[in-house]
């Protein structure tokens, strides 16, 4: 078979057009010199890093939030999630958005690890985390904010998670990677 | 607990404002009907639909691509992946795109199911798949696609997903669909 292979990938700004800056993202477009010294464009989104967080109560179920996605014109069962804010962790910032969310203050936070939503034009980084020894709080929704929260047993999500029945990216990773590490014991 | 019960989060379309229509993605924003009856804004990127294919050869190994990612400045192993052309299905875009990627024609294709990977605001729903039976063939790269394609077993590839050195979301979510579905036998 005949493959390429290319000694060095990098491809470096040449200039930069900012297109829009939003509430949620901005937008820009740069110029780049490509490996082969040839020139290309680039659109890039600027969105912040974000967390999501799988919280597990004493019977092994997971708090969701079912909420109306605009773009998909549909509500979608997803873990709570959410932006983080300027200068914090992600793991405080897991924590606060699961409070907002859905009341819920936990004794024990652990990361499930990071990942990229859509790395070829999207910048945002989400961080996962699982959350046990919950205590159950108000809950502080965002002005705008709005949707219901609701319990389903862990089994059942890593079902939903597998048939397609779930199909946002947090939901999926963070269930099935803490079902391999529920696995492992 | 204090938590709210919205019996209907949907919101309404008001008005719509195109902002950029690029090569990759378009973006617009939205004056919404919220559940409240207040408004408000939803910025959205409007972006066509993508397939990416686990190809697993015989000795169990699968077939990667080695990327420079322009967004996060650096090179990132993941599954071969693409766009989807107009009025192609998903497993003929997958077909295609295995093959331009890396050259593989496989015997068989199917099904790993389909997610969203940044619900909120990006319009992107991403298609997976499972090749076996692989021919090897001639790379079809497009004009201004640099790339290295690198054969890694896939238990090594599971284990850099779990460990986060792994962190493309389609690349995860195959792998570990894939995972289960083969303990399942």
């Amino acid at each position: 078979m005949a493959v390429k292979q290319f000694d060095d990938l990098t491809e470096r700004r040449l200039s930069r057009e900012d297109i829009f800056k939003g509430r949620v993202f901005g937008v820009h477009v740069d110029k780049v010199r490509l490996p082969d010294g040839r020139s290309s464009t680039r659109e890039v989104i600027d969105h912040c890093d974000g967390v999501a967080v799988l919280a597990l109560d004493q019977e092994n179920r997971v708090y969701l939030v079912r909420q109306y996605r605009y773009v998909f014109s549909r509500v979608m069962l997803e873990l709570p999630a959410g932006k983080l804010e300027p200068g914090e962790t992600p793991a405080e910032g897991a924590a606060r958005e699961l409070k907002e969310e859905t009341g819920i203050e936990p004794e024990v936070l652990f990361p499930l690890g990071r990942f990229i939503p859509s790395c070829g034009c999207f910048s945002e980084t989400l961080h996962l985390f699982m959350a046990r020894d919950l205590k159950l709080g108000d809950q502080h929704l965002d002005a705008g904010e709005f949707l219901n929260v609701e319990l389903l047993p862990f089994d059942e999500l890593y079902h939903r998670c597998m048939d397609g029945e779930i199909e946002d990216s947090k939901t999926i990773i963070a269930v099935l990677k803490a079902k391999e590490l529920m696995q492992r014991g």
